[in-house]
């Protein structure tokens, strides 16, 4: 596939200039620029983070390495970024989710097309593995910007993650030095796995202390998800965290917003790009009454479908019952479904026979989680199972019922596949979280242990703060008797941290 | 603009083959063939009806010429009509509304692009002015038919129009060749007029009769809209109908749904397609709430916008606060409003002022009518104002007040222009009142009178019925004592004619 | 029944005085005209047609016979007719609906218990069948007034009724006073419809010409409901009508409104009264989704409700699947309903095999019509049964499956009896189509033939504007320019009469 | 006020008998057993508990004082309890919130009112406070117990508390037998203060160690309520806390339910039970978007009411914005109100200077917390203020202004006032969890320090469970690949401590 989505990649790498980048086409970079100066209006709590402190630059002197999709939203965060004085260098998180006209647009800043003047970006839509990984190691190689200061250091001090990627580069580079050697890949060794091998083998064959100096560089990473938390946590209680870490993930304004909001908004939206099949009247299934559950389950319901729900957690049926829903499992309606969708974090939550027992050219899409919510795998190597492409991310899957189902964006997530990924507004209450904590992080970094952190609970509100203005929403405020009648400071926060929202 | 959106137009039409044609690209068809397929499973109304009447054939013997938007919907239309029995040569009701590759699978039909085996189709996206009515004169000229048959007619004897174009052709046709003469264009006169002219110039040119041979042939027509039918009744009031016609607009079946639901679906679709912008938490104002408001109004809801309402009609005022919205004039609320959406049926809804007071990058968009709705007139013959394409159908207008606001698809129905109109579900109802209404005048059209009839409520409700299996619903049937408490037959018709649903 | 509900009864009635009046207990008057007061702020239509009239008193000289439920609503409507002019006498429709403080206030007026100085009126909670007739009779003797006015008259020039009793009582009157005899009660006649022969035979002991004289008097009804109206229909097509009709139930801002929004709003307060079980999470049925069922589906849904909606009506049907909800058969899901609400207009609805087939302790409720809905008849003969009464209107039917279920207001209309019917707001449009009614027909009689007609639909946007205002809903007015572009008037109406709202 | 809602109250208490009790009017257990009957079948957690725990009687030899609402609901608690294996001794928590015929039939029992075999109850609805806090002393005198079983205890060994009061008195007592006085009354000191210093001052006067020795044998406390669970943080933070203690308010079955689908029930219940006011097309104002102010709204919007919120936490100021609602302060459009509901827990929430704002008769309503949330104190000494009582619990407060405002439940919580208070399906919830944490701590009790503790979270997960079946719920199951993918166990618990739901 990485073949099949490449463009003439537009690069400067290893050229006399000191500026690097490796992009699919600078001549983009003005539809790009259309389009960031949309989302800048759309990512208010960005905007009033350059106004508040893009005269005081508290990010001056912060070497930021960020791994996270770039898109047209992640553009505006580094340039909040580097309004705020940081140095930032980039790379995408996932080989398909670059937006190629934002990547230019950054690489191009204020300069043009022949005379880029922006911020190094390594990503576009449809990298190898190998490029990939290749692109995330850049991120760490400061050695321009070392030289271009008159300065000695080695890569960032600071990480802007989004599942680990880049932390994991880091501490697995450190370990494999220590070591004084990169293992041999093992039997069953995924070839990304293997890819990851490669690059550090062929830097310890360069250099014996490189990661050991960039780890020790590090104040701190800011991560973006579940998944990247999950790791961080996991390296935090084995005591081989190497720097302080902060999970914005689990900021109130990141996942009860992104998860409930972002997916009410991209489910139908994906639907309708990939199928253009009337909603209403339909009868949608939605697996899982999370967050993500919850925002699909209400987008359906305001299209005029009858939704179904189904979970494993008895408090969240209860939930999906008080809310109107019928609960039941998949198995009990399969026949009826028009509209699957998948928003669980697990796997095998869809398996063959489900899909054998859909009506025919039901509708099948993961909004979920890795493409293993559904068994793709089980139907790839289902005998009699066809696979038509009726357009891109949008497959016919004739059985051998005689039935078909549509299977959107391959199984993989519906909303960035078919859709655009969550909107800018959803985004922007995520990315001033990773701007707040960039912030904490750099300026305080010696004051953090190697843990993991939330941020307080009044740096959570800030960003909710932020994003009113917009919406033109007007916040009360607590008199004197009133805060101190419950027990809160007048300007918060205003909640105990056990609060469920 | 044709131009711009011209293809390779694949033809034949004038060869000794009897079969003619103009479309784009025969090898367009199969990826036609794949969208035809997904639509006959979200139209069951038009699939049943192949169903019920395939053998019998009712329509054996009928010629229909056909003028409505050359869709993947109206292809489904056209293959029912045949399946039927009928004959059909057909044409695009609007210049930009062809897709190309319905066009195509329909002329190709069972064969191949080599050797295409459908019916003759004229249209193509993106014709002229010239080109669009060369293609519906077209359709009235059945020579190869007869030929072909042995037998001895010019024409159709069934019109299935949208908009009435091809019944005006039909009408002006006869009348100049009544008078002798086509004529001349006056001062003002649009330029579509002069290519009408222009059109029945030549004709009557080569034929003193030809129109009116035609319009003698034909038994009926079926009209599809509000606008075509208001000519129909004028001609009737005028008792200038050559034939008798029949409404299919005001169907229940149509209207309350085409209308409400259709846009409840495609307006979301095309703000999420034109813009990304996040809809939940914003300001949408929505003028006008008949069935058009009404569908707008709910989507918007549904995705968490807080909505504002407009009207004129107090009763529509009435409601739209009974059901929970604030109702207000555009002016008094022109600086909250994030997202402007226009469903009215009339024009200057949205004047230039509007425009001006809104708020920076407010999305400006049209559902309801022609584009005068908006004042695009007033807004491109503004001084200082400047106009920047983000994409196609996407436009940021610069103000000279500073803001801009971005207005979809210059001002047209932005759910045709900026998503793929109604969806397949909601046309099969409008469809199958086509075709039940074809059946009807084909075999009883000398039992109507020249004046335009509508559907009786029986059929109406067949169709609603035709379309329930889809949705699983599960209908009650009354006991004969039940229905005879309440004064219907047990089959219907239950309402009476004023029943407002 | 009668006997339970009975309170004292204070009566004024063939006393010297020349005030009549029988209500319940004069004494309620004062917190009776607390309640006339909050209604009145929720009633602008009358309250606006007061203002509007006031003054020119247009209903001076009319008489009016006043027959319809005698509560709060109707008081505020009976003083608004007094202070448009108006002398008026009052029964109730219903033996059952009589609001007693509602009563008093109106006979005490702006006079006191010891000398009240109000309006006429005869009616109480709690009639018996004779003496509901013998109050409708009362509202016909208008000799007190006439001997005040020294004027010669027997009874009104106008009718104001609900249901048509008061309309059918003068129509057979006059009818046997033709035929010089009334007739024997037949077998299988009904208690009632021997409680009115003996009526007009008392009646015509006394005069051979008294309704005759009545009928010659009156110059018009207006009839509030759909059953009068049927009545008031087959009187015309028979040509018997003595005198013109105004259909008031047809107008948008009665029906439409009264039985959707009213409905919305007394359906769970009813629930709610006689039950207290919670609504949310539920499985709720609705059989029928005309107005009313709309109404019901939608109140049980903002309750948090899984609703399911019976149709026989294929239109109706389609309708509620667009709006999301699954529509089957009551037998399909007898097993999982909790909450089992009809609202058809037919009878037979729920049977007793249905109310054997529900879950221990479903809630039954009518809102639809007269009590056959439910099959009353067939749960009180069902062997084994058994009814426990757990509060008035709230029974517990001990079935014979070893289940209950509880059954509301007897089966009767429940937002009646189980609430307090519909609010002033819904009331306040329907009595304002009510009085514009009298008004025109008063003022215009001579011009009407005796048939049956529906206001204008300018009178009926009137009343919509009348109520904007609480609301606070601003209208938006059309330009000269957009009116003629559409074809209407700047003030209305706006809309052809087969519009469906 | 005690004296108007006194009954006869019926006392068996310092009798001989060893059965003591003390309600208003056994004669009224019938009546409370029909109510009971219908609690239980809304009421699956606690009857799946008597089921599950009937036969093992895991509560046999527990000894309960229960302090909580003697509602129909908590009746169907006391006897889950007594199925369980305990003695309960039970007084109510609130001067008027017991429901005499619930503590009628709960003193009968399985006797008769004139044999009665039930519970010892001390509560009726009208309590003054040395009533009242006569009954709680009662709760904590088990000699007639400890005579009857032959047993040498004082008191109870555990305690059900809602609002801390039972415990307070406890600990209290101890305290004051320790100093070995009890202090006078200081200036300022409320009412109700010197009521508990005088039932402790003559408790110290017939013994010195009473309490001390209750104290010594409660194993733990249970408690319902925020105010409750406040106090014992309070009393554990300062090392004073005498027994363990659950914290049952925080459980997700609890905190999340009863609030927001509590609410979402009887805010409109007691709207319409009020006032009878069109809920539909009105503007309604809510102050506060927690879980109160989120049922309040969902059920004001699914009435047709246009719905603002205020809030002063940024973060649920922006939920409410993306839930679609305006956000403003009640200032911005005090004068637009025609529903005012308070649900934040906070004080003078309704200033006077608000009142005066409203329309002429808006209903203000208090669901959040004291009657000081409306400053009702400001009212009554507001010169010029009239207060005229409508109905019980509804008052029309006239205001200097000229208008009126209708206050209802005298601005104490409304929803107890004007409606019952939470349906039993909600309070299932909530007392399931009573129950449970009841076991637990009896069984456990030695395990617990001094300290508040929350149920685990397979126990808040269990409550939910128990209420699934009959809402027709059908949960699905985690396959063992699956769980082991995400890391938890099949049968939960499923999400971190964190999660939010």
């Amino acid at each position: 596939m990485g073949e099949r989505h490449r463009r003439r990649v537009c690069e400067n790498w290893g050229m006399p200039s000191s500026f690097e980048y490796q992009v699919a086409d600078l001549a983009l970079a003005e539809a790009g620029r259309h389009q960031l100066r949309l989302a800048e209006n759309e990512m208010p709590g960005l905007m009033a983070l350059r106004a508040e402190f893009g005269d005081s630059k508290p990010l001056a002197g912060a070497r930021i390495a960020g791994s996270l999709h770039m898109t047209v939203q992640t553009a505006v965060l580094i340039e909040t970024l580097v309004a705020l004085g940081a140095q930032v260098r980039w790379a995408s998180c996932n080989i398909f989710s670059t937006q190629d006209e934002a990547a230019a647009a950054i690489v191009v800043g204020n300069g043009s097309p022949e005379h880029p003047a922006g911020v190094p970006v390594f990503a576009w839509k449809g990298e190898t593995l190998e490029e990939y990984w290749a692109c995330t190691e850049r991120i760490f190689d400061w050695s321009a910007e070392a030289s271009a200061a008159g300065a000695d250091f080695t890569g960032p001090n600071m990480i802007l993650d989004d599942g680990g990627d880049a932390t994991m580069l880091v501490h697995k580079g450190r370990e494999f030095e220590l070591a004084g050697a990169v293992p041999d890949a093992a039997e069953g060794d995924s070839h990304e796995w293997r890819v990851v091998l490669g690059v550090l083998r062929a830097s310890l064959a360069v250099s014996s202390d490189r990661w050991t100096r960039v780890a020790s560089e590090i104040q701190g990473v800011t991560e973006e998800t579940t998944t990247g938390v999950h790791r961080l946590y996991e390296l935090a209680r084995d005591g081989e965290l190497q720097f302080a870490a902060i999970n914005v993930n689990d900021s109130v304004t990141k996942s009860k917003f992104d998860n409930k909001y972002g997916i009410r908004h991209s489910l139908p939206d994906g639907l309708n790009r990939a199928t253009d099949v009337l909603i209403g009247g339909k009868v949608a299934f939605v697996c899982g009454y999370g967050d993500v559950g919850k925002g699909a389950a209400e987008a359906l319901r305001g299209q005029g479908a009858r939704v179904i729900v189904s979970e494993v957690d008895p408090i969240n049926a209860l939930q999906a019952a008080m809310d109107g829903y019928q609960v039941t499992t998949l198995d009990a309606v399969i026949g009826d479904i028009d509209i699957l969708v998948s928003g669980t974090g697990n796997k095998d939550v869809i398996t063959v026979d489900h899909l054998l027992g859909l009506k025919h050219l039901a509708v099948v899409a993961n909004v979920g989680h890795f493409d293993n919510e559904i068994d793709m795998a089980g139907l790839e190597s289902l005998a009699g199972a066809e696979r038509v492409e009726i357009k891109p991310q949008v497959h016919e899957w004739r059985l051998p019922t005689g039935r078909s189902v549509l299977v959107l964006s391959e199984g993989r997530l519906m909303n960035l596949g078919n859709a655009t990924g969550h909107p800018s507004f959803v985004m922007s209450n995520s990315f001033a979280n990773q701007v707040l904590a960039q912030i904490e992080l750099y300026a305080h970094g010696e004051d953090y242990d190697r843990q993991v952190y939330v941020l307080p609970k009044l740096l959570d509100e800030k960003v909710a703060r932020l994003h009113l203005d917009a919406l033109g929403v007007k916040l009360t405020t607590l008199t004197a008797e009133q805060a101190d009648y419950i027990g809160v400071p007048v300007e918060g926060p205003y909640k105990v941290d056990h609060y469920r929202y």
